[in-house]
């Protein structure tokens, strides 16, 4: 594993539904950016207001064996680097707000699954009508790196989601977004410091008018460090790819003080009432 | 119970010993206030930087049964308050950095315990030496001016503190503090919002310099809305009160869109790394 790495955030906006035109965007930042590991938006090649589950269907990609899949593989392994990215993903029957995770071959060292995948377990407003929700805990994964959590977008409201990938010894939080408003920007600085892990939030731009609400995406995607600091940060309405150099490893260290570790100063015993089922 | 309330702050510089004084200024702020409830720093009636357990001991109060509760509740009768604030609390053989709520007479309607007592959960540096942590979950407590849960100062780190409170009902969040970075201040914006909650962080101002580190305190006490909105700000080094008027029943509604409930849309089933003891 890197001792320290470039991060990046690829912000853009994706356009609906023109599926080539936003993967030729997605390597051609991936090669721009030289770096180590990249983040992508939420849903970034098929863009975010569909009309209902049948066009989502209609744009989502199949993993594995997704065409879109061997060509963001080869932009990984093209250029050595790692790309997180938001997809719309079918599985048999059903469909998910995926984010993947794609290691260049280089660093496939383990010969296990190149493709990594979150499904979104908590979707915002009208999602619910478009996807199934994930039926996993978010888990972390170790690449060359560092160890990597992915969350998506509205996850960042759930200070759960964070945690527990932070208790998976998660390191850096990779987090593709399509946020309208910048309440997660300014929330995702405690993600940061309760958990001591970097975080990746990598928002869209541009506005989507295909239903009667128009929605415009805020960017400001930005990198920050395992205290909360700000590394990196992007405008609220540019194209541009931001980068920072991290050490993934400081996120190992959880102390905060000589007497405290942030994680297992947790006092669990009387937390019962975060996994009861019963409001 | 009241529709709207006034939330006040009284952020002051405790002077370490003075018992008396403390408890006068606290009693004169109360007043001045003219607040339905007003919360005050941490330690709010001895200080902080004890040079041991035993110091800390003689300066701690008993619940029931102290001098100090009667004239605390004298205030809150005389002026129809309810007070929150943080105390060195002796119980037996034990130490513990609490607050207290203490609800006026006139509210009193159940004739239940008039003093709310909630023991500091997570001690924050030397505190460990000084003080034992409390044994108890986290409670929300009916009151007059709405649903009100308490946490100390570093309590704000962990999320789990809040999330308990707010499963638990509470509405407004009263949080005494003595803090000496500003990351509190920033981050209670995430406690609000992932909760819909009202907070209402009181920290102290002033130095302390009784050990080889001095300490110095950054006020910017803030008053929260249930959207994260910030309501009243102090200064960083100025004594004053901060007041505004809050509907405690708008934090009841979690609903953030017409289709997500952030408490009910918590994926719990995935979340039970929450409780483990075993990192």
């Amino acid at each position: 594993m890197k001792d320290r790495i470039i991060a990046a955030c690829g912000q853009f906006p994706p356009q609906f539904g023109d599926i080539e035109g936003n993967l030729e965007r997605i390597c051609r930042m991936t090669e721009m950016s030289s770096a180590d590991l990249i983040v992508f938006p939420e849903l970034a090649i098929s863009g975010y207001q569909f009309q209902n589950r049948d066009e989502a269907l209609s744009l989502a990609i199949e993993i594995p064996g997704g065409r879109e899949i061997d060509i963001l593989q080869q932009a990984a392994n093209d250029t050595d680097t790692h790309i997180v990215l938001g997809v719309a993903e079918r599985s048999g029957e059903s469909l998910f707000n995926s984010s993947l995770l794609i290691k260049p071959a280089s660093s496939n060292i383990d010969n296990d699954d190149v493709v990594t995948i979150y499904r979104k377990l908590h979707l915002f407003d009208r999602e619910k009508e478009i996807f199934d929700s994930g039926c996993d805990a978010p888990k972390a994964v170790d690449t060359a790196v560092g160890r990597i959590g992915m969350m998506i977008c509205f996850d960042w409201i759930f200070p759960e989601v964070a945690r527990v990938l932070a208790l998976d010894g998660a390191q850096i939080l990779c987090h593709p977004a399509n946020l309208v408003l910048q309440y997660c920007q300014r929330a995702m600085f405690a993600r940061s410091v309760e958990n001591g892990v970097f975080s990746i939030t990598c928002n869209r731009i541009g506005t989507e008018s295909r239903l009667e609400k128009e929605l415009t995406f805020t960017g400001s995607s930005q990198i920050l460090g395992n205290r909360g600091e700000v590394l990196a940060q992007a405008g609220s309405d540019s194209e541009e790819i931001i980068r920072a150099e991290i050490e993934p490893a400081l996120a190992d260290n959880k102390m905060i003080t000589d007497n405290n570790h942030i994680l297992n100063d947790r006092r669990v015993e009387y937390y019962k009432m975060l996994i009861s089922k019963d409001l």
